[in-house]
């Protein structure tokens, strides 16, 4: 028995996350549906369905553009969303620090009822759980989605190939900045909201009507850096991106400028990051534009043959760097 | 905006968790699969499917007979069971505070593996959280699962009629006074080992075989008398049950006397309370009482036209009493 201890940075979405997820998950669970790492598990009934779940933790629970059950409703359902399923239903299950406001768990409820009217799908489980006070903070969150995955749609990491397009649906970094300027902190005079929302109505008819999206990913903690990475380890293929087409809002920038933060690191909470047959690119792009949720969606780049499993960053200064997976702890507690 | 306060006893499985549940949930949430209150929701796919959710915060972690490893896989399948459903698939989220030791971890985990070979389940999807210090006691889990509805079983609260039979599958209070003495606060020279249990191998072949079987809950948090008022409630009718055919062991008993804490309020985390045609009752428990699982089974009641609502308890002393539901907190952190 070792005296490793578990570190936040475990928990962050990056390199460690992904070590003890591939050293410790998949040995001991060892069974073919969890060891394809998807963000849902999909599952053949008769119908095929995907099954997903994610728990909640951000701090604090309120922040601009959204709160935890909203947080919890979004990212459950775009677990679903990019596993080609249609979000039917959800489970919710609570963890309660004594003495928690009634009117603010009231609210957070609220925020769950409201994200999952508008997303579509219905909570139709729970669990509720309190604990002595200092035994957890506040709330935490854990929702659970089933979905039905659209007939003859199989994303997977296995069709990517060369030439591939990628596309990213909006802006980046918003929710980490959100989050972050939301702790109260430093007050650096920047207003961030978070782009937090269900993907279902920009996704799922794309999906729908055309079978040349290969793969999606929401890029959650640990950023578009990582889930790139995520997509050229997983898939054995080298990613190019060019930075000047990474849409990046103003105050973004300026807050990432001012804090040294990547926006490519920070966790998004409403964007999706498609790999798309080349020829389909333009067309499935100028459909998510016509969309609210996507309407700064851009190609940024293309899955390459040389630098197999590597990202590669052309920057705005004409250099190329290698863009490496979230490493140690950036933030804690983003969602 | 009201200033109640959320207290350790709403999340104890009793009344006060009850009417939030029916004032703050129910209403915001509102959908009539969730309205059933049942332990899982199940849903019309082509094929039939439950889904449950639940989180477990026990402590101590670990205690005789178990750990929260164990004790999620065998709450989780447990609940599919419960409604009928073979266990199939479960999600795993965890939250962790900084700085547990990975041994610890990775002896939960080992729980959890072997808990869900055992119960034929596979953990299909997860999630892993880390909270700074002090932020969580240790760690929390978080299981959903799926299972398929056994076909033409729709076991339902309405089904229940005057004369039918009340079968508990074990001695009640073991789960209660093992995580209670397992805190070490008391040195009561008692050991009560845990009846946690997976049911599915003792009780869905028993609803393949027979379509008497009306309803069925197991009798966690809030134990046996709770989950007699849930049914008699849920149910519109009485309940009658006789003191002296409630199995107790020896060494529950004794604990229960010292510390003046009622078997009957005690959780359990292996038994089933079912509800069963008064004429297939003997045939149903002999079955039972084969079944290792099952070899403390006992007939402790049958459900009456009187007392609607209402649950009647013939003590030992010949006098009748009404058994409640548990009120206030009685034992905290106990799943």
């Amino acid at each position: 028995m070792s005296n490793k201890k578990i570190l936040l940075a475990h928990g962050n979405g990056g390199s460690l996350m992904h070590r003890l997820i591939k050293e410790l998950f998949l040995p001991k669970l060892n069974n073919p549906i969890l060891k394809e790492l998807s963000d849902s598990a999909t599952i053949n009934y008769k119908e095929r369905i995907a099954f997903t779940t994610d728990s909640f933790v951000v701090s604090p629970l309120k922040f601009n553009g959204g709160d935890i059950g909203k947080l919890a409703v979004c990212g459950t359902v775009n677990d679903l969303v990019m596993a080609a399923a249609v979000p039917e239903y959800l489970s919710l299950a609570l963890i309660i620090e004594e003495g928690l406001d009634y009117g603010l768990l009231e609210s957070i409820i609220d925020s769950v009822s409201k994200a999952a009217r508008l997303a579509c799908v219905k909570v139709v489980c729970g669990d509720f759980k309190v604990v002595e006070k200092g035994a957890c903070d506040k709330i935490f969150i854990c929702t659970s989605g089933i979905g039905r995955v659209i007939e003859r749609r199989k994303l997977s990491l296995s069709r990517i190939e060369d030439g591939d397009k990628i596309i990213i649906t909006g802006d980046i970094g918003r929710h980490g900045f959100a989050v972050f300027s939301g702790r109260g902190k430093i007050d650096a005079g920047f207003v961030i909201k978070s782009d937090c929302a269900a993907l279902a109505d920009l996704i799922i008819p794309l999906v729908k009507r055309t079978n040349d999206i290969k793969f999606m990913r929401d890029p959650t903690r640990g950023g578009v850096a990582t889930t790139l990475n995520e997509i050229a380890q997983g898939a054995g293929v080298g990613i190019g991106v060019e930075e000047k087409q990474i849409p990046v809002a103003k105050e973004v920038r300026a807050a990432s400028e001012l804090l040294g933060m990547d926006p490519l690191y920070m966790a998004n909470e409403g964007r999706a990051i498609l790999i798309v047959k080349s020829g389909s690119a333009k067309g499935i792009l100028a459909r998510i534009k016509k969309h609210p949720l996507g309407k700064n969606a851009r190609i940024i780049g293309s899955v390459t043959k040389q630098a197999k499993g590597r990202v590669i960053l052309s920057t705005l200064l004409g250099t190329r760097r290698i863009l490496d997976m979230l490493s140690g702890e950036h933030l804690p507690r983003i969602c």
